[in-house]
């Protein structure tokens, strides 16, 4: 069992044990970067962007150079003549011969499961719609087992909006196929986690699921709070907007009965939703977390490729 | 005389020898591509694409890419700097410093062949207006000899819109100048071979053509049938369009009386004028052709830039 | 004292050894660019473009490519998430992981300032509103070394639009810092060098000013000649700007009572301001002024990178 040559659309697509291959590899590159400069010599990543996500694309172009390769594609499809009228289906195989792996963002849900079913060459899901951004989850991931050790066996809280976020219900879905972990769910009553999710966690027998909408009464019992950004775009009204999205804005002196250990997550961009008084606290990890997306993408795609 | 330094704008630049020099070289990559990862090290392939195309951009950058060299540029000149009243002139004179070699792309006919009277580096014509796209004829032909051995001596039908196709007419003007082929021209009598090129072939004295609107009834004469998209933005009205779009769709059941050596090509994208279930089909080579297209373009800035 | 690590977002940041610094190594890649061609191997810039500018762009990522480095980034911000809420100090925090030095172009005055502050790698200003372009003056100051051995005790002319232009403000700004020159200012009364500037010219006790509105009456004392672009949205009606435009054009007939040795340069791109009869005559060099924007940012970057 290898992953090279393995699609990676949904998380559940890799084991439990591919995963932990995946983080293996990060963590020794993490040790020792300079002994995997040149393993994607000759290798081209294509970075196919329906849709622009600057940061998502340029961690993947920065990763694939790390590692000696080189990488071609387009940001942004809506001047670009792919989207003229050609199927995915099309698109992907003609591109499958100037590639050898590719990385796809896409605005319409399944999309780059489909292109994986015409692909020649290895497809990971860059982000489709609301629907799944598999190695934002990695990153995750990662930087959990970073900081605490092992992924499972943890207080992790999700605080902000977790009825629209694609990234915590991604995490949250993975991380209970790990074992022990108590999920703390912060959210004002509008923006709670959907039902389904929540019998997806209750079925899984692997986490106990506690609701709140005050993060204070529970600050004290978390080792891993994941804060999301409430996006402007998934409210029907301003006024809701207006009235929600400093609810849940994480100061320094709300932490002040935090564990020590505590880690603050942010998939970032962040508009308003941590202070910027916490960047210099130890507790706060979002920039290294966006820094281990790097090496958790050189790892993802070298086993992918088969170079290691 | 040899093909570096030389700018390739129109086919007719270079002889039936030279073409042939690229083909030589092509094949040789195909057959062993290893030997060929590191020949344009140093090199700078500039892009300048002043309109979008992003199947020709990436063809040539991932072509550049797997001989050892970097690209830079631009993918779309709309929203850039270089469009703001500067001539094109002067736009390549100093792009002449950033880059060895240069595939430009641009709406007007012509600006390619004005550059390369002022370029300091090798100019490759990446498709001008509706006038000349020379890389596809390189592709066309290249995926012809491997599939036919020969160029020359085959029976060849266009499909389609031949009135309009910047594709299908830099093609038949290059065929035209190899012996012994005979055109079958295809198309509906509003999308016909436009008069000046006929005249060219019949001076050619190369060829033999035979015009018709019905597919069927020649199909079992037919080596090489070139399928070409009918363009919606080359119709003055909806209703012509649509009348015309779909009477000239190939689907598996067409080609029953086919020889079982014919091949069907497709410059691409194909948006409907080629049903999906041909694509398994053995006499599909579209997606082949499009690969060649990489191997074709190797050849060419290979040998442009002096490094073979 | 050295250069490595150091931001440029201005030109005072250096001091004038560092400048020379600069000049020295550009001076020994030009003579032998063989040597540096792999210095900055394993190196990444990232280009971080808010705004256009394919000139100054790609003129970066070639310095980057020539010494064996690699590049990512952005070329236009507008359709970019970057764009979205998100502060400067943030986005260079998390893309000071992917890349290992940057250019950043800003609309924004003192954008490139702020994100030095926060980022974890060197940051150049690609230019930053109408505020500093300190790599355009590098540039300009390389080109009059180049061809007047010293960049001190010439009598240097500019003319055009002397009120607007950022490039000439910042030109004017750094040539006060070395002894000796004489500076001839030529421009219509609408577009006079603003009283600050020559309130820093007179205090540096360095220069000498004239000013006129006649070209040809100075033109046989001329030693360099910095032509500008009369650029049509600085002004706020038509009428101006038609009736100024060509106020300033360069002509080779201009030129017949200067000095053999006098040089014309221009920052390009140039729309109508220089007439083309005069690209062929030796003193025009700003075809070459290009050329040397490229080493000038190689020697700017290998200081930066401290691989020299």
């Amino acid at each position: 069992m290898s992953l090279e040559g393995r699609h990676l659309i949904d998380p559940v697509d890799f084991t439990l044990d591919e995963l932990d291959e995946v983080f293996s590899l990060s963590e020794r590159i993490i040790k020792k970067p300079e002994s995997y400069i040149d393993i994607c010599q000759g290798k081209i990543l294509g970075t196919l962007f329906y849709e622009p996500s600057t940061r998502t694309r340029l961690s993947f172009e920065s990763a694939m150079l790390r590692m000696g390769g080189r990488v071609l594609g387009f940001s942004d499809a809506t001047h670009s003549s792919v989207a003229k009228g050609e199927s995915i289906a099309d698109t992907i195989r003609v591109l499958s011969s100037y590639a050898d792996i590719v990385v796809m963002r896409h605005p319409k849900e399944g999309a780059p499961r489909l292109a994986s079913q015409y692909s020649g060459i290895t497809i990971i899901n860059g982000g489709d719609g609301g629907h799944q951004h598999p190695t934002q989850t990695l990153t995750d991931l990662l930087t959990i087992r970073e900081f605490k050790g092992t992924i499972g066996g943890n207080n992790v809280a999700f605080c902000g909006d977790l009825k629209f976020g694609r990234t915590v219900h991604s995490l949250i879905k993975t991380l209970s196929r790990y074992p022990n972990n108590k999920f703390i769910l912060i959210s004002p009553d509008e923006l709670k986690l959907p039902e389904y999710l929540k019998n997806i966690l209750n079925k899984s027998g692997n986490v106990e699921i506690y609701e709140t909408n005050d993060l204070e009464s529970v600050i004290d019992e978390i080792d891993i709070l994941y804060m999301t950004r409430i996006q402007k775009e998934r409210f029907f009204n301003e006024a809701d907007y207006v009235r929600l999205k400093d609810s849940y804005i994480l100061s320094k002196s709300k932490l002040s009965n935090s564990k020590n250990s505590m880690i603050v997550m942010h998939p970032l961009p962040r508009v308003n939703e941590i202070s910027y008084d916490l960047d210099e606290d130890e507790r706060a990890v979002y920039f290294k977390q966006a820094k281990f997306g790097i090496y958790a993408r050189m790892a993802l795609m070298a086993l992918q490729l088969g170079v290691i």
